[in-house]
């Protein structure tokens, strides 16, 4: 297939203004934020409008063996929507509309163009608040469902699978489906709402989401505890949960990430200089509540608890310094990005075992003579390490031994970026083969062309 | 295949102690507590003691075509673990482990055969909880991940989905595979364990599964509110939710429910003669905190919010009475059974269609001179209706009328009991074809051989 005859195949089936080829065409289509994932151009971009064109758009794909890829915002870290040679992506800018919001099932209904921003304004209008906040607020709907997005809120909220009710999506068949809806509990069948979610645009393009929302917390709080050294915090976690305070946010930033933050947001936390000496590690705590008097309660319980778990000193950061971390904690990825990072992993382990999974990652880093820090949703075990190895051959390895460690610790490759074209070759070397042989079938089984984001994931091997 | 066969075949593949079949077995294997569903005896039953016992039942199953169907407690409502003619009951009775309750990360990992009973004794011993209580206690766990169970807790905790987070399964193609683990975030590939749960033994066989739990609150109260009508305890529901006190059960039951369950029960609720004489609708909420001031504010809160909702009194139950009130409605079912139901029914609906799916459910049996009676799951918009209609054709076309009345709401054919053998003409009457489509070849996916549970959910067509 050569570049003119996709532009002209999806311009027959959409009209030319809905499509974009060869000059026209920004770089833009070509890449997301994966560091270390090649950028490609598509051979067209498509604007459909509504669900009868993205069916449509499916239809002339099969025909005539188009690849597809869906593409957001492009905010995403796996390279998923990286477009295949020759392929289009089907763009889902003009589909950003917000089509309910609705107080009396608090769900929302979306387009998959609508963005985080967007959404968190439409609902903030109305006291609601979907609760996924992965870092990205110009990341769009339809790609966090593709993504599973977590982010800093999903150890009270959990990731976006857990908001998702229902969508709209056309399978690799061109067939348009609706699956759930305004209700969080069916048993009906095979539940395809939750196999979509996180497919990363390999099984269907969703075209509609509906998502739950909540009631939002008028109240939060902040709290800050240094600790010497990473083994302290971690450890620290596990106490913390089984409180049952229900924390918004239990976040662990390493000494090198939190200097960088700092620098970056230039942030002031009134932490004194003989403690910041001896830290090496940091929680972060987030409380929200919906009455004053308890959330003061909770802090002074958190904060007592975390002074007995090895704290160095506990501080409760007024609430504009407590904002100001956290955006700045939302940028840690920009930052290592900025610090020259290689490459950047998230594991995720069983949140009890992030003390021993640190103490293989230190000696793994030393042993390949490279650097490694990081953050990460501590309440969830998911933790985030920027790698710096400038060397391909050896951050290839050291990658690979940090994920097998993972694994070993009874882990996950990825906690919530995906997989995409980023890790597929580490999914590859370390899932069981089973596994990859069934997803494969259960690609066939809604993409039997083929079609939808070939490559991602893992490489589809031919079923004759 | 003929039925000396294949108790012959598992005996070979097992040994003989771990077969029955003919005149040694109980009658219990050819039912559970569907109502409608025909009893069937399999050929034989097999008790494995551990995975590679069930793996090796499914190879000799695929190699001689034998069907398979999964069994634990029999407590299920659709008829799911009812044996097909001629094959063989896989019963998990053996498999009745807890292997490990982690306090650290708040998991529980159980065999399939363990009940919930027996998981709650567990779990309260270290202060903890697993939330899902379907109101049979004896079920088993691998019952409850196959149906998705759901029950009046509900609209805190999510349903069994909402726990699971890893599975150990054979699949039928006899591969052991194991998904997820010991934390609540990953995207890696596609979710097998939200697949494998609620699909009712239809793709593979629970041999260990994870499940989430949370801390034990110390406080709970119980509010019961009479209303004039159905009408306006349904419609009290979303402003309830939108208050934010998260109660822990949110349930209504009709006056011939409320009456059936007060005289089976025992109960005296404190509800005088002149407000009883003028209710047709009853709201029952139930709250639970980790502190006892914020139990008293949260009743005070939502008592108030209910009395200004159109509720004709507000009781706040004492400890023993609310506790009663929840078992009697617990065994709601066995009350409409005992009472000569023909059928019950499960509908899910957004819930501020209650109301509105309500009077539907009025007119529909009025219409078919039938008597339907019910309570249900608020909170979740989940309606269980029990149906008097003796006339089995008159009675499957109301209970076709209803079903198809909830989906036109938004809703779904069945909120927590599954389709099994019991829905499965509804399903494929009133659900879109191309779903059920997509169901058969991800079946396929799974199960080539098409032996695990066929004939649950759907009829599987020729795959030629």
């Amino acid at each position: 297939v050569i570049v003119t005859d996709v532009a002209g195949i999806l311009a027959e089936a959409l009209g030319s203004g809905q499509v974009a080829a060869g000059d026209s065409l920004s770089h833009d289509y070509g890449h997301d934020e994966a560091l270390n994932v090649t950028a490609q151009l598509p051979a067209a971009v498509v604007f459909p409008a509504n669900t009868a064109e993205v069916a449509r758009v499916v239809a002339v794909a099969v025909e005539h063996r188009i690849p597809l890829t869906a593409r957001g915002s492009a905010t995403g870290l796996s390279g998923a929507c990286i477009p295949t040679a020759g392929g289009a992506v089907v763009s889902f800018e003009r589909m950003n509309r917000i089509l309910d919001i609705d107080t009396a099932n608090h769900v929302a209904v979306v387009q998959p163009g609508v963005t985080l921003e967007q959404l968190d304004k439409a609902t903030a209008a109305v006291s609601l608040v979907y609760p996924v906040f992965p870092g990205e607020s110009s990341a769009s709907l339809g790609g966090n469902v593709a993504t599973n997005a977590g982010g800093m809120r999903a150890v009270k909220y959990g990731v976006t699978r857990h908001q998702v009710l229902g969508l709209e999506a056309v399978l690799g068949t061109g067939e348009v489906i609706r699956t759930g809806g305004r209700f969080v509990k069916a048993t009906t069948g095979y539940d395809l709402t939750q196999l979509i979610t996180g497919s990363e645009g390999t099984l269907a393009l969703v075209t509609e989401a509906t998502l739950r929302l909540y009631p939002r917390s008028a109240y939060s709080a902040t709290i800050l505890a240094p600790f010497a050294d990473l083994d302290a915090v971690t450890a620290a976690v596990p106490p913390i949960i089984a409180s049952g305070v229900g924390p918004l946010m239990v976040e662990y930033l390493d000494r090198t990430t939190m200097d960088a933050i700092v620098a970056s947001g230039r942030l002031d936390l009134g932490v004194s200089q003989p403690v910041k000496d001896v830290s090496l590690a940091f929680l972060v705590l987030v409380l929200e509540q919906r009455r004053d008097v308890r959330l003061e309660e909770d802090v002074q319980e958190l904060a007592t608890l975390v002074a007995g778990l090895g704290a160095l000193d506990v501080y409760v950061l007024p609430a504009q310094a407590g904002t100001r971390l956290i955006q700045a904690r939302e940028k840690a990825f920009w930052t290592a990005k900025a610090a020259g990072a290689d490459d950047i992993i998230d594991v995720v382990v069983p949140r009890a075992s992030m003390p021993a999974y640190m103490r293989e990652v230190a000696e793994l880093a030393g042993r390949a003579e490279s650097w490694v820090a990081g953050c990460g949703h501590a309440g969830d075990g998911n933790v985030h390490l920027s790698i710096f190895q400038p060397d391909p051959r050896t951050r290839g390895a050291l990658v690979r031994d940090l994920l097998a460690a993972g694994l070993a610790q009874g882990g996950a490759i990825s906690g919530e970026h995906g997989i995409g074209k980023a890790k597929k070759t580490y999914v590859a070397a370390l899932e069981d083969p089973a596994k990859l042989a069934l997803w494969r079938r259960i690609k066939t089984a809604f993409d039997p062309a083929h079609i939808l984001n070939p490559g991602s994931i893992f490489d589809q091997e031919p079923s004759a």
